[in-house]
């Protein structure tokens, strides 16, 4: 998508030099700055301090992360090392071990190959991976036009009121994202869309990452703290929720960032759908119960203890909100069960939340 | 309650003075500063700019600012524009008008008073209101202080969990509180307890003024973003959820805190009791339908966009966290409506949410 009118995935091979290039999203929206990966070992600390972030985005990072580590070192131990370094990065996200999963499969499946070529293989997979992800969610957003369109017939020429939370946007994503692709698409067709961003503490994702990527594709939107959307639901303000998701499981439960659960219990007492926007590779069928079965990351008391903004002068400046004697929680995600979710949006089209939908979707996807 | 082991109310006439002293408590947790309030007009301001906050305190403040404004100028206009500037300053909290109402009313009723007179007549009422406000809140304490007890018999030993939202402790009263009085009643009782202190969005009164009360009365806490709070009831982790109320209508709805609504939701849906812990003082009997017939107070976007914390060298600074093109919504409180609460906590005993018992009460009050 467009940052400054220009376009932008978030993660790419310069043509140039072949270097691989990430957007800091750790610094945004104060600071647009390119970086340049050119270890495993700076993609597993980009993975884990959040300069890139988003399961689809995690899984891209990683299986470039593996080519760059057989560029070094193309023995089998090297591919193991890295796959176990990425792997440790984050535990909630299963497009991680799905990417690194395919990746090694491909390299390990080749016959007596020279050093180069191993690399070589890891860089293409990794490639592939990143278009098909900008494909996935070129569709997610096409079928989820459909629904917006649908909603939208109703409110007789009046901005159709999303909401979302966290950013499931194309800084997620490699291009377009899961949630925020039939919004684009939306915009793009010409639909009066407007979406209520909550800003997603503590790590303020959506007033962070999704009020920039809305800003600089045109799309009205206004934010809100994450208190604010039971009652703009209540009062019949939002005509749809839209979220992500960093691991669906085979029944339909879905576990994205914290505070998701929420705005599913407001959307469900309001009558007001609520949709999950996600490629198939974020289904982890392995599981059915996500309670029981996914872990929640927990994450530094720093990320709910300081912020880090601009001051007075424009410098990007550390503060401490309360006292370090105060203890903190920090649980990074959690789980919305699968009653809740109106529908799953993914590339292969709309897909109820319940085991004998997805066992269908699943079949689907096998023959193809 | 203690602060740094001294006994302060949120409120006093200093002895010595008679000046009327406050906590700032825009500068808590960083500053601890007391501040004279000598006119209506800095009443006022208190009161909008909240140094002074929570539905019983800011009833307490517009009492005592009334006096003031007396003191200058006995006259009926003056009683009257004063009533209007403090009336003014925020429209949710019933309290604010209660309180104006009650000192204005004994105003009105002296017959042939000097100029002194009058204001000495609104300064007992105004310390009358704020004596009455610390009983209720003991009181509320105590009947609360039995619930409690009667949860923590099925813990064996293990702390009670309570969650609560934004700030109902000493700090938002007199003293003691509404919400955190049973609280500190366990603790001074020797009952293990544990608090989840919700930050509290968009002005933190949770991580800012919540935190700092339990800490300085030595109560176990943990600070939790407002996302998390759905979480740790799924997971089995709250036994309870306390919060204050900022005005309850006859049929039981309770406007609170901008949040309060959502964890009303997940407790619901977990089978967490949900108590409103309340003054009777902030029930508005003239109203039943909270969503339709209390104004929600839109604040300003600089809450959301701006922080105050401490910076490296303990400075207090003022961040932005994003763009000032990307518009906000703020509104401060939402609507929980009764039937998701279990029950109202009162000065007079528990009450349940429903038009049927709270005439009860209000018949009870009528008597005494």
């Amino acid at each position: 998508m467009q940052v400054a009118g220009k376009h932008y995935r978030s993660i790419w091979l310069e043509e140039a030099t072949g270097e691989l290039r990430i957007i800091d999203q750790t610094l945004l929206p104060h600071r647009f700055e390119i970086r340049t990966i050119a270890t495993v070992a700076e993609a597993a600390e980009a993975i884990r301090s959040m300069r890139v972030r988003g399961a689809p985005l995690i899984g891209a990072m990683a299986a470039h992360g593996l080519a760059l580590a057989l560029e070094r070192d193309s023995s089998d131990e090297s591919l193991a090392r890295a796959a176990r370094e990425l792997l440790a990065t984050r535990p909630t996200a299963i497009n991680l071990r799905w990417a690194v999963d395919r990746v090694v499969a491909v390299v390990e499946a080749m016959t007596d190959p020279s050093s180069g070529e191993r690399a070589e293989c890891a860089r293409e997979e990794a490639r592939a991976i990143c278009d098909e992800d900008v494909a996935s969610c070129s569709a997610i957003g096409d079928y989820g036009l459909a629904i917006l369109e649908e909603l939208a017939a109703s409110k007789r020429g009046a901005p159709l009121q999303i909401l979302t939370h966290c950013n499931a946007g194309w800084l997620a994503t490699v291009d377009w994202g899961t949630a925020l692709a039939p919004i684009y698409k939306a915009h793009q067709a010409g639909l009066p869309i407007h979406v209520w961003v909550d800003e997603t503490r503590p790590r303020n994702q959506g007033a962070s990452l999704t009020a920039f990527e809305l800003r600089e594709q045109g799309v009205p939107h206004t934010v809100i703290v994450d208190n604010a959307g039971g009652h703009l639901m209540q009062s019949g303000r939002v005509d749809a929720v839209i979220v992500g998701s960093d691991r669906t499981t085979a029944r339909g439960d879905v576990c994205n960032k914290i505070g998701t659960y929420l705005k599913a219990l407001a959307a469900e007492a309001n009558d007001v759908p609520f949709y999950v926007a996600l490629p198939v590779s974020s289904i982890d069928w392995s599981i059915e119960d996500g309670m029981a079965e996914i872990p929640i990351e927990e994450r530094d008391a720093r990320e709910v203890r300081e912020w880090v903004g601009l001051d007075d002068s424009g410098e990007m400046r550390r503060v401490s909100l309360f006292s370090e004697s105060s203890p903190v929680a920090n649980p990074a995600f959690d789980i919305t069960p699968a009653r809740y979710v109106t529908a799953l949006l993914t590339e292969f089209g709309l897909c109820k939340a319940d085991r004998s939908d997805l066992a269908d979707l699943r079949r689907r996807i096998e023959k193809i």
